[in-house]
């Protein structure tokens, strides 16, 4: 079994509930949003990603055999959830803001409408799927606001947490913007750009460093990067300078040397010295080893000349924040509007969109948070992808995503571009839906006998 | 395509390295060795775990023919590489600390002995399996040492990062301490526990709280939780006093309430109090939402009445903690130890062995790094596990992994056991380690003519 599709990725909590939902009858029309309750420190926006998965996820939903046979032996649920479960497929509609676009609290990136117990059963995953990506685009999207220009690629899958992360890295931050990824399986399954140059390992096997460079540019004469911190940085820096001359009379250049430990200013600059001084000067240098955005910036702020950063654990794990503050919550059951009110988690009822207004300059400037009925002014983001359990249209291609995207970026307000925001961005709750909101509170309170 | 089991999950730069391995006819035996380079904050130990998935992976690497067409077909790799990757198989032997163990810096918790392509390809992968298991155990380790004799299980598949990591990080903190998970797929795939409730969405679906709870009960009449602060937690605790009676009638009892907002130590002081005043005194109270080991201590310090706890978010994804320094490195090659010197990234250089002392109190006392043939007073934590790319041995069963985890907590000195820690645990390293490390250094340094 696939552990990646199985419909067993779910809570248990969630087929309890289902079971009581069809005991009572309790299959309406249910409508379900996701949403970020709360931007994390050093978090001006977010951006959205993981709804191809998400559509994937829910377009292909099904119980095997086994798995219900195995849901029989344990005992814990009656004939006719089973029975139910068997034959069980996804049947709604989804409404979304493509993968891409910045968002930000309270705004739904996606809407679930579908029979209450086909909505519910469909809540973990789909906010497994979501909140990852979302929230490595997010991290993505720093990194490349924080080094404009600069050839960024994803070294993070041995630090992933799992195999699904690591690949699904690699595919939010080529989103964000990345170059690629080292990640061979994303050019299999995406098609997404793939580097690699060579790793310390590699030349300790060697009884010298040159002899390491030697035959690493024999095997691979094209597009050769050299590994130069095994031992000395600046001594591998002048072993490439060295090497340089009788590699070229065999037509191997060398492309660049990756620097991955050390001060990487002043190595940077030492070695940019020796590549020129020794004729080298088209040689670009790669930085790895411990990069974040705030590193990167940093670097490129005391004029380190590193044309390119391989990036990994702070990415694929998005180590400052490894997790967002995220809900997938009912908003509207049997035609009426529904809302929690637990403290410090209270949501907004109803089926909701979102309007972006932009300045004369062409940034974001603002946006308003209405019931979806409730037409205001401004881009509409959110829209429908999913009907009767199947996707309306093509998905757009990543490469597409990846222009909305940096289309998004290029829009973002000048204080939101910094990596400690120096504002916080408008998001406007229009009046339809505080009255909404006011109304669910006064049936609940009334249903109850309390106030 | 099953993305987990695929060898196309590893970096590009692997297959590039071992093209120029096999051109240049390096295919000795090569020793590698996986361990943590430095503790991170707040971390005083770490607990080994992965080792199984780490060991079915190796057994089971192959490349399919689809694979092998696509790497024919980027073009990037040689007729010999292609044939090479189509008939591999890891053939190796690997020894290793058992799962469960507690271990610290530079201490090895896997060792691979295989000729260099195959120990090189291995890398990424084996990193991403064990680093990920071993972050999660380590953490929740922490979440056993804060509420001892509580019941703790996982709720934190949904955002955990993607699928596998759900899925083993339900593993791994059940091999630390926890009861179980939520995680259905925990249970049928390795047996684990499984726990689970209900939702606020399930609270918000009927038109009153208690409409919600008979239904569930109705459902649900074994083992039954009802979720009281949807709405108001001590109206909900005031509800469910209310309806024991006549679940009572039924033959239902209610076994546990369950919070998941608001000031937890007040809450469940009050809920106590309306559950015992309403003659439910054997109804226990269950937490959930935002936990983690230091809001747990705190809670218990100050006397809330809580029995068990659901923890999601910071145990799976280790949110304070995302990621430990950790490598795989070639510590020998034909016979001959290696070592990177690479600066803040040095290694010690064999093939290694862990020997554990303990005091008269049966506390760890401290360890001696050695190299494998030199013995030294203790108990040896390293033992071989596989040979010749075969299990040597069955695998433990998870009870028994779970047991000795148990077991080395127990054993953990005092100062250790602090969310705080207040020692440094001493890891001393052996005189012919030493000797031998000064001695990769000078042949580094001769073979390349530099001091």
């Amino acid at each position: 079994m696939n552990p990646l599709t199985s419909p067993l990725l779910t809570d248990l909590y969630q087929l309890n509930m289902i079971q009581a939902y069809l005991e009572h009858g309790d299959t309406e029309t249910a409508v379900f949003e996701f949403f970020v309750r709360k931007l994390p420190a050093r978090r001006g926006f977010l951006m959205a990603a993981g709804l191809e998965q998400a559509l994937e996820f829910l377009e292909h939903f099904r119980f095997t055999d086994e798995e219900i046979d195995w849901l029989a032996g344990t005992e814990r649920f009656n004939q006719d959830l089973l029975d139910e479960l068997a034959d069980f497929r996804f049947t709604g509609d989804v409404h979304a803001m493509p993968e891409g676009r910045i968002f930000f609290t309270n705004e739904p990136i996606l809407r679930v409408t579908a029979p209450l117990p086909q909505a519910q059963l469909m809540e973990t995953r789909l906010i497994n799927l979501l909140h990852f990506q979302s929230l490595i685009a997010s991290k993505a999207a720093r990194m490349v606001l924080a080094a404009p220009g600069k050839l960024l690629v994803d070294f993070g899958l041995r630090r992933a947490h799992g195999a699904e992360a690591g690949l699904l890295a690699a595919r939010a931050s080529y989103i964000a913007g990345f170059a690629g990824t080292a990640t061979m399986l994303a050019e299999h399954d995406f098609g997404i750009p793939i580097y690699g140059t060579m790793a310390h390992s590699f030349v300790q096997a060697y009884d010298s460093e040159t002899a390491a460079f030697e035959s690493f540019a024999r095997a691979r004469p094209n597009n050769l990067t050299l590994l130069i911190d095994t031992y000395d940085t600046e001594a591998g820096a002048r072993r490439a300078v060295a090497l340089a001359p009788e590699l070229a009379t065999r037509g191997i250049k060398v492309r660049a040397v990756r620097l991955d430990s050390g001060d990487m200013i002043a190595l940077s600059k030492a070695v940019r010295r020796i590549l020129d001084d020794g004729g080298l000067p088209d040689v670009a240098i790669f930085a790895s080893g411990g990069l974040d955005e705030d590193n990167m910036r940093e670097m490129l702020a005391a004029g380190a000349p590193i044309a390119g950063f391989g990036i990994g654990t702070s990415l694929t794990t998005s180590t400052d924040v490894a997790a967002l503050d995220c809900a997938y919550k009912l908003q509207e059951y049997a035609g009426i509007a529904r809302r929690k009110r637990s403290t410090g988690k209270a949501t907004w009822p109803g089926r909701k969109q979102v309007w972006r207004r932009y300045g004369a300059d062409g940034h974001m400037a603002g946006d308003i948070l209405s019931l979806d009925s409730d037409h205001q002014a401004g881009e509409p983001l959110i829209e429908q992808v999913m009907k009767d359990g199947r996707h309306i249209k093509p998905s757009p291609s990543l490469a597409d995503v990846r222009a909305l995207a940096a289309h998004d970026l290029e829009r973002l307000p000048q204080p939101l571009r910094d990596l400690d925001p120096q504002a916080h961005y408008h998001v406007e709750v229009a009046d339809a839906l505080k009255h909404l909101a006011a109304k669910v509170d006064e049936r609940i309170a009334q249903s109850e006998g309390v106030a």
